[in-house]
């Protein structure tokens, strides 16, 4: 039987004892899935994520779907910290992981213990490729972000800056200051802009796949052959589990 | 001639070479001093920073005070979360985190590049001994703030937990939830519950002072001599100065 561990803190238990509680939170019990995905904006990941999230609902399963960036507790304060472009490298790493805490301890920590999938639109993989390419420590975020736990699955979805930002140069009216990595003051033109930044990136992302096992799907390929691929790697998890069971 | 180093990132300079840009603050070109005052709550610190800052004036100083928690950029998200409850030790932690990279960006380092004091009524250590007490990992929070930038001086107001219960009972309507460590769950009862809590910050205020090299006062002392011991320890500071210009 697995131990149930708490997340981050025992009350009562006084931390002048040797064992620390640390915030980290591999050990967590949990029965339902964490699947995540990860790319560059532009690179297909909000469209298969979607597409799988009905697909499981079809097939019976319990799903909740959570996205980077939402929780109510700092959403004004980032909201505001970025119309004002008053974020540096840092206030802005920071805000974004307490954003991640609160959706952790809300939004995603009670739905795995109750057995229910949890679909995830951007995990701390894009802090770390964010950050980074803001010119962060990487150890400082990969530290930053220890208390997350584990995903069962990461799908990275892969496409070529130049389709990217061909994407999001076609489907939008405005790139976002941010987002275009304009703080950073690459290139005055946003569309340049966004294209050296989001190259950075992607630079993290390729190396962040190597490292954390990242499921590499070429977003290039069309949607449905790329849907498929992820199906058949979630169905195997699930048929692991009832294995397992 | 000192060597000026960028705190968080260079704009342009990709993150890909070896030279990572650490979000260390050590190597910050600055001409003001860092005086910080840390103490449990009724403690006296704020007492003792207040006649500092009219001393320093006094005697033709340019000076500029900032508090814990005081950023404007997540006050509104510190607000809620510790109204409705909703903050867990972690959250807790990178809010205060995100609140202090702010005030070190706008209200800190600014001044004491145009070689002003800057007084701050708690600093870092704050965090660590408030977060390590209620079970935050020690090197993770450690790690959190590593973006800091080094006080000149630190003085640690030490009073036993008695004297702050007296003081704290004897002021004020009443006790906070968070400043009680009510979260904590260590009694139902407020002053017990912070006699508990605010004991557990003390210990760790008393290690920190060890590793950090704390200027100790003894906070039961009248005002008049600590104060006395906090101008003499400032003036060696300026005289310092004066010696190295």
């Amino acid at each position: 039987m697995p131990r149930t561990a708490p997340l981050v803190y025992t009350p009562g238990h006084h931390p002048k004892s040797e064992a620390w509680i640390l915030p980290r939170g591999p050990a967590l019990l949990r029965r339902g899935k964490l699947i995540v995905v990860e790319g560059i904006d532009g690179s297909g990941k909000s469209t298969q994520i979607k597409l799988l999230h009905k697909w499981l609902e079809a097939h019976g399963h319990q799903v909740v779907f959570t996205e980077w960036n939402s929780s109510d507790l700092v959403r004004q304060a980032t909201k505001r910290g970025k119309k004002k472009n008053l974020l540096t490298p840092t206030t802005f790493s920071l805000l974004h992981a307490t954003d991640f805490a609160d959706r952790l301890t809300y939004r995603i920590i009670p739905y795995l213990k109750s057995g229910m999938t949890v679909l995830a639109d951007r995990y701390i993989y894009t802090a770390f490729a964010r950050d980074i390419a803001r010119g962060v420590d990487p150890r400082w975020v990969r530290d930053l972000y220890g208390f997350a736990v584990q995903p069962d699955a990461i799908f990275y979805f892969r496409v070529p800056i130049d389709v990217a930002v061909g994407r999001i140069v076609g489907s939008r009216a405005k790139i976002k200051f941010y987002e275009a990595g304009m703080d950073l003051r690459l290139s005055p033109e946003p569309v340049e802009s966004f294209r050296l930044f989001q190259g950075r990136v992607l630079d993290e992302y390729d190396r962040l796949a190597v490292e954390y096992g990242f499921q590499v799907i070429d977003g290039t390929k069309p949607i449905d052959t790329q849907q498929q691929q992820v199906r058949s790697k979630v169905s195997r998890l699930y048929s692991q589990q009832a294995a397992e069971a």
